[in-house]
């Protein structure tokens, strides 16, 4: 059960030090493994697609897509109340990514110089979702809807069906929702080499998104350069900033709600409040005992969750901020005040009534987040993700006969002679 | 020397074919040395970074680093041309990413929802600039000024020094110029894993950026997700969409100007006119016979080089997005009006006083570029990729209830019942 921690005696240090290496480096025989599945899907196409559609998920038969009528009818056959709370999150979700939308510019010079950056949506993007018994329909919502909103051209979800071809009708319901072009019915591995290197039936993309298994997140890292990846994605955490005020069921709720994810995933409560401490670990014991992913739950809560009692907030805060969460809650006046201290987290949720789970299904903020750490350089999945920046130059004959002497210096200076004469031979007349 | 080919005959296709497999899969055999390296400087800090460092560079003693002290006394060493050519290039950099720095935003609903997107610097960057004969101190300008208008509390350079622990003086000028804080006297991939893990002496970083050699690369591609990095870079190229008006000799110097960098460059010629072709050809073959890095160029013209006649201006705009090229220039009427078709480039250069190379020194847009056809879903460097983004989110009491019965179907519908239950519990006072 959930150890509970102080950083007066640094018991807490050997705990950081092992959640921050939680991220194992990738299994050799996995990558040997995966390596091969995606040289022969590149070389043999969809013959290699379908045989390991049918050795991994009993699929046999052709390539086969699911069009938006299919998707449209898994809508139709929804229960209202899931459909209401689907259209629910997407309104939500295209409300905060609308704003989203970067813009270019052009800065233009007196000598005739204009510079411009141009925003451009990216062509195709594959978008990978698990099959099995889970269903994650919200994790649709949150890479589709991202990609719309950019003006992605064609959008392909790629899940794995089961052996007799059939797809979760909640996955369809929200690929109609989002708007999704076309829905491959392959997975693993064979699906991410088959969206990346294209085959005679799969279109090649530019980036694939979107959670998986082990199999799935080797082949996209090694993928990453054929085309882009979302994020290398590990367990996922929660982290609690807390003082006296709050409410340790209401807390101890949130951690169960993460820990329910993965075994490895982290539940993690810092707060001075040794009262409040105590409080939260006897609600986890309750609360866990009731919870129907009990033996998911026990796991994560004995591995790498913990509650760790700290001198004062602004420890609590140089903790969180060293662990980088991809959630933190800041629950109570005095954690609330400190958000600007906040650099390193996917998304916060302030005050009582943020539970995580809002964010991951109703607020419209983006559930895919920079996980075990990584939240130091990597950002929640947006718009922005979905596009790319183009530089579009143009001198004049003024502008270059002012700036040629400089090129002419820099480029000898760096050897580059070529590069000097091209500037050059323009004022040769 | 360069092939002159044609669509007519689908002459194109096989060296189409070519230059899109120009970017190998990584060496095995190099990645299992660069692993190692990797690993035992993440497992003995110094002691391996100066063992490795007296090895590959021949530099030996502890761990050491350059002050901004030493940068400005290289920058006051610089004959007068060439500091005024590093800050007049530094000045128009800082102009066009001035325009870059992104903004967040607060999205405030009636029911007491506030949704929040916060724009923040990385703490800190490390830079890889490359030692030996060469010098890029273009490539510090690109690189630093970026992640200094980012906001990037600390900015490492770490180049490898020669036997006598000597740096280019170019390179520290241009550190200076940039405002770099300190210099690491290391390189290859020992240096990117003291940068990406930190030793006792290096402090560890959230992003690497900057070229490399096969070691510093393969070492980048490694730690991705332990930092974040640019780009994975792979040779340079330049393709050229001309009408019958360009000037062919200025077209051949840009060709070269590409082609001097690498035996792998490419240099790439598309116009649906015959005579400008085998000018250009000719051009070529006459400037290369005098370029001072004629080895390197005619390598590079022999293999991945062409000049290709198309049908029309419109089918070598279709060649063109196909290509994804790093550099792009269009010279003449015709090319220059279809800007509005290019959607994969990295930088495109407009008519004929834009030569590659005022892009590469003076323009002030950035010179790391997706190259190899990665412009199809990466960008240039900019100030975005020294931020990142953060959510904040904050739900009222009121909101809370209203979403109540939606996060619940959903997560339960997900199978997450804890998740439901941390909303739920909420609302049972």
């Amino acid at each position: 059960m959930i150890p509970c921690l102080s950083t007066k005696d640094k018991a807490h240090l050997a705990y950081l030090q092992r959640l921050e290496n939680r991220l194992d480096a990738p299994d050799a025989e996995l990558v040997r493994q995966v390596q091969a599945i995606l040289t022969a899907v590149r070389e043999e196409g969809d013959a290699a697609l379908c045989r390991y559609s049918e050795r991994f998920d009993g699929f046999a038969g052709p390539v086969r897509f699911l069009e938006p009528a299919d998707c449209q009818a898994a809508l139709a056959r929804l229960a209202p109340d899931l459909r209401a709370a689907l259209e629910k999150a997407a309104a939500h979700i295209r409300a905060f990514h609308d704003k989203q939308r970067p813009e270019g510019f052009v800065l233009q010079k007196a000598n005739g110089v204009q510079l411009e950056q141009r925003l451009l949506p990216l062509k195709r993007v594959g978008l990978y979702v698990p099959g099995g018994r889970a269903a994650y329909p919200s994790t649709v919502l949150m890479n589709a809807i991202p990609a719309r909103i950019a003006g992605v051209e064609s959008l392909i979800v790629a899940t794995p069906p089961d052996a007799q071809g059939q797809v979760n009708d909640m996955t369809l319901a929200a690929c109609a929702v989002a708007g999704v072009d076309r829905v491959l019915l392959a997975g693993g591995a064979q699906a991410c080499a088959a969206l990346a290197y294209g085959t005679a039936s799969v279109p090649k993309v530019d980036k694939i998104t979107g959670p998986g298994n082990a199999y799935v997140a080797t082949a996209k890292r090694l993928l990453y350069g054929v085309v882009d990846i979302d994020m290398i994605a590990g367990p996922s955490e929660i982290l609690i900033v807390a003082d006296g005020d709050a409410n340790p069921t209401w807390l101890a709720a949130d951690l169960l709600g993460q820990c329910e994810h993965d075994p490895q995933a982290a539940g993690i409560l810092l707060t001075p409040d040794a009262a409040l401490a105590e409080a939260v670990r006897q609600a986890v014991i309750d609360q866990a005992a009731q919870a129907p992913r009990r033996d998911i739950i026990s796991q994560a809560l004995d591995r790498y969750s913990a509650i760790i009692v700290t001198k004062d907030l602004d420890e609590a805060m140089a903790i969180a901020e060293r662990v980088a969460p991809e959630h933190l809650e800041l629950v109570g006046e005095g954690p609330e005040s400190r958000i600007d201290m906040v650099r390193s987290a996917g998304s916060v949720f302030l005050g009582p009534y943020t539970p995580e789970a809002v964010g991951d299904y109703m607020a419209g903020t983006n559930h895919v987040l920079p996980t075990g750490g990584t939240a130091r350089f990597f950002s929640p999945l947006g718009v922005e993700n979905f596009m790319r920046r183009m530089q579009v130059s143009r001198y004049s004959q003024e502008a270059l006969t002012e700036d040629a002497a400089a090129i002419v210096a820099f480029a000898q200076a760096e050897g580059l002679y070529a590069h000097a004469r091209s500037v050059e031979i323009r004022g040769e007349g």
